[in-house]
């Protein structure tokens, strides 16, 4: 029966939970960086910290600017932070990697990334961004970022005539990042891109968009979408399950 | 910083998650007793296992009837056992604690119940029939079984003329389960109700109804009912604080 560490720790300069079997804690494993969702924490989705460890994986699971004991108390303004808080996780992950790697904590380099809903979208940039990432799982993500933000907390809070100059200023930061831009990148290593088709929030098109346009190109080779017909924005079990089990196979 | 154990383990016969911190995996501690949610499991809702740890109480965490690995995979037929799996886990829990107790990890006999959404309805139902229960948190609860039995997973499917006779010879079971019935029950112990406004599965007038007809009855004094005016049927990070920070004050 399985017996699991989760510990409390600070892993480049971050606060993180590190999660693996209790007896392998100084071992090196194959290992994933798990991206917790918007308004939420490492704590509140350490379901997945547990799930992955128990499949025998070592798991990071950061605390995202903006979230956690990161957050100011700004409510109001983190809607408005949203991307930025994004471009933020992409950016801190080589740190992670580094102090990884310095601990002696992976299993020959093998690093993967997987997140839900904002940590999703952390993941696809992550990817397009880090050659160093050997495999990826989106739940409920979007690769889509200068289109999604016109409509998924717009940083102007709206987007619309008045606000469109003011919008594509403050977004010109992200076009470095959007991984629609970079689909041969995405398409290098296994990725799992899994979505409720019921999503009320990131809607369930983003995945299907990505597969297709991946596919379209020739890039679907390492490609897998899941979806469930019936899932709204809550990762039920079985999506739970499909990405721990698709990382267990091929980190 | 905390580091927390969770272990695979039976207790009382069931299989469980069992989570404390690392270095009180034998010692006495306050217990809570935690039901995950209906299609969920306790590895799915496992972040409230680490939370509660990591505010320095034991937990256990079953495996519903009909759940996880006690699941035989019929899916349709799941949604009709709803109740009668409510009134299982009701009637395990003296197990579960004979089990803790034999163990001598339980400080001072103090053991708590919680649970989420199904959970939660354990969670009512268990305080008012288990008299050793020291505190509930009922996150998205209802303790009108018969009456939202009519409308939540009914037993034949669905509640109307034709089915009601059946229906009724169904719920019969259920009828000394139904917290409402004991509502002085419910009194004797510190409850914390959450539920979010905008559930769109249990309804929060179910939390809020139970709130005021206990107040009404003179009932009131150790309940406290804490609501979110912009949350659905996902517990957000502030409703999982508040109660394991009730759970820490009161257990």
């Amino acid at each position: 029966m399985a017996r699991i560490l989760i510990e409390e720790g600070r892993f480049g300069g971050l606060p993180a939970l590190h999660a693996c079997p209790v007896n392998e804690a100084d071992s090196p494993l194959p290992t994933v960086i798990v991206w917790h969702g918007f308004t939420r924490s490492k704590e509140l989705d350490s379901n997945l910290a547990y799930m992955l460890a128990h499949a025998g994986l070592r798991v990071l699971m950061p605390e995202a600017d903006g979230h956690g004991v990161r957050f100011d108390g700004d409510v109001a303004g983190r809607p408005l932070r949203f991307w930025e808080i994004v471009r933020a996780c992409i950016d801190e992950m080589p740190a992670l990697r580094d102090d990884l790697l310095r601990r002696r904590l992976v299993e020959g380099g093998r690093i993967a990334v997987a997140g839900l809903s904002m940590g999703a979208f952390v993941t696809l940039g992550a990817l397009a961004r880090h050659e160093w990432l050997c495999a990826g799982v989106s739940w409920m993500g979007s690769a889509y970022f200068l289109d999604l933000a016109r409509t998924l907390y717009p940083p102007l809070g709206r987007y619309d005539a008045s606000t469109a100059d003011g919008h594509e200023s403050r977004m010109v930061r992200l076009c470095m990042y959007d991984p629609s831009t970079m689909l041969e990148k995405l398409a290098e290593r296994p990725l799992l891109l899994w979505h409720g088709v019921r999503d009320e929030v990131v809607p369930f098109s983003e995945s299907a968009r990505l597969h297709a346009d991946m596919v379209r190109c020739g890039l679907g080779d390492r490609l897998e979408l899941v979806f469930d017909p019936s899932a709204s924005h809550k990762l039920p079990l079985a999506g739970a399950q499909a990405g721990v089990e698709f990382l267990g196979r091929v980190l």
